[in-house]
Order: structure tokens, then sequence, then C-alpha cells
């Protein structure tokens, strides 16, 4: 199945439309983060934001096509963190990847490099998670720049119920069903995290 | 006395409205927390925002009209909340009924999980209370996923004072004579929250 | 000489956008605060914003003319903190008047009761003092519902250098020959205040 | 090589965008902070933020431009530290500057006078850096009046590898190849300090 370049254009003005979003909110500082969708499974093929623009400010057209390794497809520069988000999608069936740097993520990650433990919480149902009596923990993995070293970490540490990770010192994947559902989530873990930094 | 489809819909825009503003300032993470505005009082009907939406994106459809129980009038899926704003409702007399998810009441309710006591503050009175020498205390109740059990708490913690109540490890339930006063509310409790928070 | 009902729309459209902007900042959460400007000085007449209003949506009409005590000219129910808006007008000559309900500034006020020291700070010479060697005083005067017996505390308590003062439990008061400088002045007073937050 | 107007006030509006941008963060209240932009550079010449403007309100006619030292070229008021702008603009071969006033770099400037550290984080590379096992630190100066004074320290203190310089009770000078590049470095800089200001 061939990828249009209306189905692409499509994703990147949704994937625009969410980035702006989250730059408003000051979780894509400077030039980081991206965020992708699954535009097809058989060959996997993704629309991941392109690499180096500022991320309140990208257009429809400001997105490339990878396939299931992040390489490009038709040309154009995936972020390098674009294998990863295609191997998020690979291993956990996600059809949105959201990768953004939050401050709370980071000093979390620090905190609690072991993993971040959370309980009790109404809000753990946004994520999928029981509200009560249970505890839930966000997995908190090294960084590294060598994304199959990332992925494997990844891979290895994920809690299947839990639909993100927290990359230690550099910040937050999350994902889901679509890009509004992953969105939800981002917003979920991120709400947890805040709160679980107000508590020192 | 029959609420008629035009009543439903201005409802339904002015608590999406309202959610919009309550979801700009992150009190709605995710698709948490839910709004409800009061029809008619014999029999008791409220219109109460839909389930599963984001907060930030509800359109004047987006609302469910229930009855005394909570339940599903005219068809929609509306929140299983809906029980407990419809008994708000009935034991306060209050036309609206604000539930949102803010980080600062869950904060205070794991550090206060007894009540947390206010005194001698101006903006008390933005709830009715004296601001000076009164002791005035937010009730904080127990979570449950049983909305007759959370209405049990609610209505043997209330104080007749203060027209809000923090459910812990979940968020605030606010009420008020009119959205705009239920809004007011909302903003007054969660100031003082806010407020109690910088206290440590 | 008489005010104009065109003089008091203009003033009027003026504290309106100026309301919004404060609103915005959450420094007037409810219908918490109120905005003044001196329309003349001979009688006294100050524009104050009406009482009981959302200030993120107050329009031009939305003011109400007042005297040197606080008292309405020409009906409409202002504020009863009027009366101290007015008295600042007389006492320091202010064209402008602000009041917002800060969270930094309450939770300095109960840190600092004797009074907030800065030093050592570029910013204050956003309102006017020296920005090395010199310890400025945001004086904290006792809050009370008797506006003259908070005016003689304001009156009492002032630093003819700091157009400001900290009431305690309650909010800013801070002042400006125009409500363009009055807002530079509330900014660069809550900043500090922000600022002395963090260092505990 | 003569600047027109044209240039002047393309790069005016260019700024005066850049400054609404800072000013809705909150990092430059009252009228606090100055941004400039190089036109040229042999003679050097840079069009700098005109001086007492609300920062959130500039037009594209709110530009001066200055020489070298800092001088208006053609009438005009610069703010004093325009000569800070022109000389950071020679020494560092940017081509444009940012300075705010944030709470986070005056927090921090006081925890860590001596200048503050940063290791193993993700978001270094937004400024340049590595983001594994290399301490990077952010110079802080001592603040001064004199413009000569200031240049002074920050020639001395600063880290080539770092495109930004604390300023001790004061706030932040960033800068980058062109305004863009200056905007990704002030939030990346500003978004460490934030970070670092929640690890105490």
């Amino acid at each position: 199945m061939t990828t249009t370049t209306g189905q692409l254009e499509e994703a990147g003005a949704i994937l625009a439309e969410e980035s702006a979003r989250f730059a408003g909110f000051g979780w894509m500082r400077g030039t980081s983060g991206n965020l992708s969708a699954v535009l097809s499974r058989d060959p996997l093929r993704l629309a991941v934001t392109a690499s180096g623009h500022d991320k309140g400010e990208l257009t429809s057209s400001d997105v490339v096509l990878v396939d299931g390794d992040g390489a490009a497809v038709d040309g154009g520069k995936p972020s390098a963190e674009a294998e990863l988000h295609a191997r998020v999608a690979a291993l956990t069936g996600a059809n949105a990847v959201v990768h953004v740097h939050t401050v709370a993520s980071v000093a979390m990650g620090r905190r609690e490099p072991g993993g971040i433990v959370f309980k009790d919480l109404e809000m753990l149902k946004g994520v999928g998670q029981p509200a009560h009596d249970t505890e839930v923990t966000l997995p908190v993995i090294a960084n590294s720049q060598d994304m199959k070293v990332l992925g494997d970490r990844l891979e290895a540490a994920r809690d299947e119920r839990m639909p993100a990770v927290v990359v230690a010192g550099h910040g937050l994947y999350v994902w889901g069903d679509s890009p509004r559902q992953a969105r939800h989530h981002t917003e979920v873990v991120e709400w947890l995290l805040e709160l679980a930094l107000t508590e020192r």
C-alpha cells in the first residue's frame, strides 16, 4: 500500500496542530520534541514532524514520511528520534507517538531513577489504570544517543499497562491509538508528574 | 415540565464555554472533569457534559440530559459522575456544579486528609465566608468509584458555609447558583489551595 | 469641572482592558480586585471598576464615577474598596490604582509580616528604586474591612519610594501616573514577590 | 554600507514579534529587557528595541539604529543596554541578542553565584552542547550599571560553548545566529534554569 501525498499532508496538519498545542504548554522549548502518526502497518509507515523547526510554527508540510527503521521514504530530514517513534509504534501497536521535553518529567526522572510510582489517583484511569489500591509505575530509562539502545531500554522497561516512559535527563515518550488519545495520555502523565513534583 | 432541545443546547453552549475556560487553566487534563447545570427542579433535570471528550473542544451538542439519579433521559452517555452532580444539586440547591482535576486540590488533599483549614483571608469572602478571625474548613472526602458512597461522604462531610469539597486523590467539586457563580467559586477555592501549597 | 459620560466611558474602556490583562495572569480570580483612574483633581473624581463582575469580562460601561470618599457620584455600585482607591490617589498623587489578589503577595505577606525587603535587583529600577546596595522595603499592612482603618495603615506604613503596599491576607495595592505605569509597577512588584517566593 | 529605513523597519517588525512572545511568557515584566538584531558588520549596526516601552506592545517603529558603541545613529532613544548588545554581537559574532528578566535566572544566579553547572541533559544539545558526561557551565556575572564594566565581565566569564550569561540580580543575555535561533537558545537556557530551580 502506498502512502499518498494527500495522506501525508493530512497527517502533517494534525501533527502541526498537536505540536502547537504542546508548544503552547511550554513542553517543546527551543526546537525540542517530535510527534508521529502511523499511516500504514504493512509496510509500517509513519508521518514524523521534521527536525529543527519551532514546534509552535509547523505547517502541514513540515512532516517526513519514514519507514519502520525511521528512515525517510521520499526525502526530507526526519529527526534521529524517528527511529524510536517507529519502534514504539511497532512494539505497542500505537498509532500515534508524542515525544516532549517537560521540566516535570526530567525533574522526576532525577528524583526517582528506578521508576515513578503512583497509587490511589483517579487520574490513573486516564491512562487505563485502576484508581485504587494498585501501584502503577511509570518507567524511567537511561538516555542514549543511539536509538537502537534507547529502543531496547524502552522495550525492556516498559509496563504494558502504562502508555508512557520517561527518558532520564531527556523527556517523555507517550503513545495512544490516535493523535488525540496520545495527547490525552500525555496530558495525564504530565499531570501525574506535576503532582509528584509538589511532594517533597 | 419538559426540557426542550433548545434549552438543552443553550445550556450545552454555556457549559462548553465554561469547560474551555477551565481546560485552558489546565484543570481538565486528558478528558477529566465534567460540568453541569440544572434545567428544572420538579422533576430534577440537569445538563451534564458528555463523557470522554476533550473539555477544551466541546460544542453545544456535547451535553446529556440526566434525571435526579444521573441517568440519561433522552439517550447519550453521561459520565458516571453525573449521579454525583445530580445529588449535589438536590442536596445544596445549587444550579451549577463544577468538577475539575487540579493538581493543587489533589496535592493539598494528601497533605491534609482531615480537611484544609483557612483563616484570615480576604479571598474567603468569594465563597461567602468571613475574612477575619474564623477558621473555615474545606472538607476532604475519600475517593470511591461508587457514586452513592461518594455522595454519602460528601453529604456527611460538607460544611454548609463552603460550596466545595475536595475528593482525595481525585479533584474538586464546587457549586453555585449559576454557571458563572460556580466558576467564581471554583477560581476562589483553587486560589486558596494554590496559596496553601506554597506554605510548607 | 464636570466629568462627562464620554470621559467616564473612555476610562472604562481602558480599565476593562487592563483588568482583562490582569485576569489573564490569574491575579483577579473570582470577582476579586478592582482598578481605578483619576478623572479630575478638583474635585477629586475617579473611575472605579464596578463591583461583583468577572474582571476578565468588563465592558467600558462597567465602571462607576466616585468622589474623594469613594461614594458614587452618578449612581452605580462601586466596590467598598473605592474609598481606598480615592485615598491612595489623594495621598500619593497617583492617577491610577491597581488592586489585585495575587497568590505571591499573600504568601509573602504571611512569611514577612513586617515588610518584604529587596536589595541588589535590577528590577527595582522598574519602581524607581536603586538597583544596588540599597535595601528597599515593600510594606505589609494588616487587613481590615474598614476602609478608613486600612487607609490609615497604608498612610502610616507606605514608603514614599515604593508605589505599592501588600495587604496581609488580602493582596496588592499598586499605583502610578497612568493606568499603563500602574500596570508596569504592578508587574514589577509581582515579579519581585515571585522571586522572593522561590527563596526558602 | 548604509542601513535603509526599510531594513530597520523589517528588523523592527521581527523584534516586535519576538518581544511579544517573550512578554507573553512573563519574561519582560514592566518594561524590562530588550532585543537586538545585527543589520551590518562593517560598520557594525544593530536594530535595538526602544527603551521604556511595554515589550508586549511594540510596533515595527519601536526600534533604534545603533552603532558598535550602542549610540543612536539616526536619533531615537536606545536603552543604555544597547552598548552591551553591540559588544556581544562584536565579541561572539552573533546576529541577534536577547535580554530578558526571568525569575528563574535571577533565582538561580543567587543560589549559584559562581556559575550554574548542567550535565547529562538532552536539552543541552539545544545550545550546541553534549548531552552526556560533560559539565557545562552557564556563567554568572555580577551586575553593574556601567555597560563597559558589564561587558568586560561578560567577556571574561563567558564560556564559548554556551551562548548565554546570567547577570546576577538582573536577568539573562542570550545570543544566536538569527532572531529565531536566539529565541530557541533563550527558551533552552530558561528551561535548564527552571529545571535547576526544582532541585533543592
